[in-house]
């Protein structure tokens, strides 16, 4: 049942590998239910035969909003804590970026605060949060020109599940080395 | 000629009806270069037939590019300052946020900092910049909150032509009130 789940978190974890594939299929059980099992399945099995369907994206945010607010721990925090391993891109005392395990662009990588502090998504920012949301901002730029995308990158947050959000642990993804289309999704 | 760039700029200048469209025709002549005039009249018929064309969403970005760190106004300039109407959400002595004049998701709102200060794009900030960053998506969520839709938003940042930036002032996109997709474009 866990591994029905490792491909709905790690669409957007970013932890690198093989090996990290393997790990988080454990760390997400924490997030299980039951009730979309079915759905994730599918998923799984998207994954597998590399086809597109981005219903099971909305249904694996819609999956993953069910514990948004309830304060449990992320596949995030295992990153974080160096417990699952990723590719770092930029490290500081308050911001990690490492690369998103199922890339979307020649260059896809997260930016996460360290530290959560109620943003389990942009939805919950207060005004005291401006700093980190700064800080955030900031180092997806410091993200771009280490990656060598400065002349051309996008910045996508996604808040809630009609946004498509899967881990409830604030994130931005920086996208480039291709050229993004429009609409943004 | 100068009609021909009207739709390159508007694509997310948000200026708000008609009569924002017709202003903003003579304000975009400063802009204008021959050189991309044949591309932009595809661009200007794609609007007429309502007719997705993202290439032309592309060619909109390089043309926009090629004056892009000239230090240029853009048409945001006469926004902020009142000269072009627009539909404001949302205004601080820092910030404005207005409605997208070519909106691709029932709310679409552009947010901007008044004074420019060399963010001309992300791919441009530095670390001073980090307070107005952290203010533009704190804005960013305020706006959201205002629009109802803070259930499910996604904010969208282009930095250079790959990107779609078309509009040489950073911007952030705000988009809900539907199911957003994955990729983001």
């Amino acid at each position: 049942m866990a591994a029905l789940y490792s491909s709905a978190l790690l669409r957007s974890c970013g932890a690198g590998g093989v090996k990290a594939f393997a790990f988080s299929r454990g760390s997400s059980r924490a997030l299980a239910s039951a009730k979309f099992a079915p759905r994730l399945h599918f998923q799984s099995r998207r994954r597998s035969f590399c086809v597109k369907a981005t219903s099971s994206e909305e249904d694996a945010a819609k999956a993953a909003a069910v514990v948004a607010d309830t304060g449990a721990p992320t596949i995030f925090d295992k990153i974080i804590a160096k417990e699952i391993p990723s590719t770092i891109v930029y490290e500081d005392e308050k911001v990690l970026a490492f690369r998103d395990i199922s890339p979307e662009a020649p260059v896809h990588v997260l930016v996460i605060p360290k530290f959560r502090d109620g943003l389990t998504q942009l939805g919950k920012a207060e005004e005291k949060h401006s700093e980190i949301l700064g800080r955030l901002l900031y180092a997806a730029k410091v993200v771009a020109e280490k990656e060598g995308i400065l002349d051309g990158f996008r910045v996508v947050i996604n808040s809630g599940p009609s946004a498509c959000q899967s881990v409830y642990h604030l994130h931005l993804h920086v996208l480039g080395g291709r050229q993004m289309k429009w609409p943004p999704g």
